[in-house]
């Protein structure tokens, strides 16, 4: 089942899709309130209401490697860092290119978002906690990710992470393609099987330390292939079995 | 004036102080509704509603030789690192030591509540977006900083940030004094004016990435006499002009 987020008359509205008919929900966890409207007549949001956005670094073994953080060692924890719901962009949006990075660029993921509030979860249990999955471009301002004492404003300014079309919640995340194409390009081809730390390895990791809401993101790291965006660039990121997101760097 | 956010039956309000009677409000930065309570007949919460807590690390140079830090250069721009609202905890709350840290040291800052958004705001403006001023205690797990790939759970733990115990709107943060004491003894004596980066060069600095929104909480660096806790600790944060912040360590 597809989840949407969208901008319904002065309210926003969640409801799944059933081809071209929206069913409303009572809210992004509610049930069917019986009124419907059309795909066609409603703008998508980012499909989360998140108190957090945790991420997952240096997940993928080949994107350790183009990175020049392979000594030898892989990882033997996940490595996680935050970005706050500030970053947030819907799909379709036109994300500006910022006038303080020299090195802007892509990285196409497999996002979840939380159901069901999680801490402390095993593996076995983590993805009874996840509502449904979808596509995440996480933004980073290469250059400023070394230059300062922590990611905030590499990885967490204003829309550094697009995040949508949709929830898909039947989708096992074991296996799926994760790829990213820069105007019609394709740049990142992965498959999340090659991940290094799996998602209900994630989930019970960063359980252990923090609460996940209901409504919080996970995004879960970025397979090789990343690069540098230009102005006036057309950016999808496809996660197999739920769709594609679409972001205009402007 | 001091504003307070307190439990109250089965919801969460905030008042303003006047002796030992609470005058109610509608929200954070709403007027008087016209309804009282008394100051001992509530529960503090942490008096802000963040979506993101924003926080300068290495603000205070004494701070930063202890640290082991000081290569002789001063930072040239703030160094931000993000917590998550699950960090929050209240004034007198009982914070457990976690087990997977032997290095779990306090910080005690000066915070901010911002009551205005704030984005591309300039110095001079600054403070207008600041609801009022409170203490905040920078829970960290040292040993995980510099271990791990981000700050994540070093600094992002659950409970991580109390803050309390309310906000003073009547405040000019420019040279007030920030004491830590533990078990009574003082650790920690500094003065904001020793900050590198002052309260509106920080916000200028972090609008110029991010919005903040009202409710957001801004952490603004700790002085010199961090160190280790112990299970059984008491931990006082006091800022001049505002009150004393109490956590314990269980």
């Amino acid at each position: 089942m597809k989840l949407l987020r969208f901008r319904h008359g002065e309210t926003v509205a969640w409801g799944d899709l059933d081809g071209d008919t929206i069913h409303l929900r009572a809210s992004m966890t509610g049930a069917r309130t019986g009124e419907t409207t059309s795909r066609s007549d409603v703008s998508l949001l980012a499909p989360a209401e998140p108190t957090k956005i945790v991420c997952v670094g240096r997940n993928y073994l080949d994107h350790i490697k183009e990175l020049g953080n392979d000594r030898g060692d892989l990882p033997t924890e996940p490595g996680i860092f935050l970005k706050g719901p500030n970053t947030l962009a819907v799909h379709e949006e036109r994300v500006a290119y910022p006038d303080w990075t020299e090195n802007f660029h892509f990285e196409g993921e497999l996002a979840l978002v939380i159901g069901r509030e999680a801490k402390n979860v095993g593996r076995d249990a983590a993805l009874e906690h996840v509502l449904g999955y979808t596509c995440g471009l996480d933004l980073t301002a290469r250059d400023k990710q070394s230059a300062d004492l922590q990611w905030f404003r590499a990885k967490g300014a204003d829309k550094f992470c697009p995040l949508g079309p949709w929830l898909e919640t039947n989708l096992d995340p074991s296996d799926v393609r994760v790829t990213t194409r820069v105007n019609g390009e394709t740049r990142q081809d992965g498959r999340t099987s090659q991940m290094i730390f799996d998602v209900p390895t994630i989930l019970a990791y960063v359980t252990r330390f923090v609460t996940l809401e209901v409504g919080d993101v996970v995004l879960t790291g970025t397979p090789s292939g990343v690069g540098p965006l230009q102005r006036g660039d057309r950016v999808e990121v496809e996660v197999g079995g739920v769709g594609v997101l679409l972001t205009f760097i402007a």
